[in-house]
């Protein structure tokens, strides 16, 4: 395969964003990262769309050549892929894949979803749909309590404690506050965060990802092309997607998530790297526990260490392994379809030294953690500076 | 690339299957794909599944990683392909893309619908989803009305007559009865078909797919390690995918279809044939007016003359360019995710010669057209016997 590179991307903020619709954020994501390659729409050569549930949330379904024609891009293979919340993750393995191989030199890839048009207990039955519905959703489950199971569990087999849990959330917050794209621009104090609204025991709402509207696109190129449109191209180092079994039941163990382990394995591999060369990382913090299972799943620290590890400081901005410098799912915000494609962004942004006041010091290496569902998919990409 | 090969085939009967859910349909078809091949599922490197609105119709989502670990094949990347009617056209093409790059080997492509658990305007609401619902859904239109469009404007445009149409459907019906799989197997009369239950003025009920449910799934090797499975692989000799806007009114002649033109263009140059040199297809006739534009837009027959070829036999299983032997969508059954693999599946019968009295007497060079909407996707594939 011969290497891929990022030279462009846009976002739209995350948020509810009642004047926006599924169409106009995706577009507004694509010309924003078309601009930053300083590229025409005419350039593209095929269109990979993220999206997990389009038609449910506002009706809308054959979303990818629907924004491909609205970007000026009707003709290429526009297509959308869904692996619930690994949707745009998803998108970009495929993308990745295909330039790659050679078969196209420019694409983009997009991701978006458009959630806040619909009621809280709309969108859990909506999210349920990435659970197994004749299994652990018929039975009562909603993501918050499946997480809630693990966050159990992990507890019980390792000693994790509320005040680990939420020392995620008020690091993830005090990022978040700092990122003018975030959806959640409010510092929490760890008292706070033990004393939220109880979700699902042992996660509040300090635990629990937000509901977000958001897009965001990214275009990619054969690395040896990439000095054409930028000089600040990031390169694909590796990457992997891997899958599990849908239904919580089914895993052996719920403190890990096979199908994150095995995905990090083959991209270590593939970029010849291992967790100590990672600089930063944005992880799939869907609820704060999921934070601390993949900083155990990628090796940033020992099997049932995550808690501690957390609550250490060590994933702070100015700590040794910064996670979601961008305020994570939990604080930037979480329209699902988009995060994938969002994560490569804000690593984009960091190793282009563009992040301002939330900037890590040494940001050469950087990796993107996209989780489906309760661990069905997994999409781990390890991006480097040109 | 590398040539590609069709290793192995499986499908379902297409039809209301009340005893069967989406996962259980979706298995069927993997193992029956599997034990063609002679596979055992562990062999499998990736998974690639068309499906249009599972979640819409049944809940269910996040179906790739669903049905991949239901057939024993948890851990490979697990993908959902969504381009509408041809979502699993979409998954075929990402899939022969994969393999001739060398990404993988063996995998496996399915496609899935579950209908006919919903009431009829339900039905219609979900699909128009697939078109524009901001702008053409809005206004009124539902599919059947966006091709009764399509085909008024071909009558006045080219004198094609609601004959022309009846005789697809005649030729669907009588070809249908012969498919031991197909939902419907009944003969119908041009006289029958001229007098069916108006739907959207001139289409009939007979002018009109079947809502059904069903599943497909096939095996892609590469074309040089096909002989190790079977000896009757089917070599992948072009296929391209392609896009156009999604709505109807935004198009610049709604009597063909640019998309299916662009990717036929591709898929003979990639091929090395032509119209002449294909011997029979499997076109997209989710309504009698398609499969007539289908077979001008794959140059079959000259623009504006698919009514006249249609109605002169030439694409009755014993006419010069058999068309839709297995039934079409129109017979055969339309469960909208499963039909772009199952056309592949259907090609496949006749290439083998296995299609007992619809066997067409040479079967060299077969051809499969799968629509998106109302043409915002195409794909393209041609098929050839090893």
């Amino acid at each position: 395969m011969r290497p891929v590179a990022v030279i462009g991307i846009g976002k739209t903020n995350f948020g509810a964003l009642a004047d926006q619709d599924i169409r106009s954020m995706a577009v507004e994501a694509g010309q924003k990262a078309l601009a930053d390659a300083k590229l025409e729409p005419k350039q593209i050569e095929a269109f990979y769309l993220g999206n997990f549930a389009g038609p449910s949330f506002v009706g809308q379904n054959h979303l990818a050549p629907y924004i491909a024609g609205a970007l000026g891009m009707a003709g290429v293979p526009a297509t959308r892929f869904e692996a619930a919340c690994a949707s745009s993750g998803s998108a970009f393995f495929h993308a990745v894949s295909a330039v790659g191989a050679g078969m196209y030199d420019l694409v983009m890839v997009g991701g978006v979803e458009k959630m806040t048009s619909q009621t809280t207990p709309k969108v859990t039955e909506i999210l349920a749909g990435a659970g197994d519905l004749c299994g652990e959703v018929k039975a009562g489950a909603t993501f918050p309590a499946l997480f809630a199971m693990i966050a159990r569990r992990h507890m019980h087999q390792y000693g994790t404690t509320r005040e680990m849990l939420a020392a995620v959330a008020v690091k993830n917050h005090g990022n978040g506050a700092k990122n003018p794209q975030a959806h959640m621009k409010k510092v929490i104090t760890m008292e706070q965060a033990l004393n939220g609204k109880p979700i699902a025991e042992p996660l509040t709402v300090f635990d629990c990802s937000l509901v977000s509207d958001g897009a965001a696109a990214v275009i990619l190129a054969p690395l040896d092309r990439a000095h054409e449109f930028t000089s600040q191209g990031c390169r694909v180092l590796g990457i992997a997607q891997t899958s599990d079994q849908v239904a919580l039941d089914q895993k052996d163990d719920i403190t890990e998530f096979r199908a994150v382990k095995a995905a990090a394995e083959k991209a270590y591999r593939m970029a010849g790297v291992g967790p100590k060369d990672i600089d930063l990382a944005e992880l799939h913090d869907c609820f704060t526990i999921a934070e601390i299972v993949a900083s155990e799943d990628l090796g940033f620290t020992k099997k049932g260490e995550g808690g501690p590890y957390a609550l250490s400081g060590a994933t702070c901005i100015n700590g040794e392994k910064p996670i979601n410098t961008s305020g994570g799912l939990k604080a930037k915000g979480h329209p699902v379809g988009a995060t994938g494609v969002g994560q490569i962004c804000d690593l984009v942004i960091q190793l282009r030294g563009q992040a301002g006041e939330r900037q890590v010091k040494k940001a050469d290496i950087g990796l993107a953690q996209n989780l489906g569902g309760s661990g069905a998919t997994a999409v781990v990409t390890i991006l480097g500076r040109n």
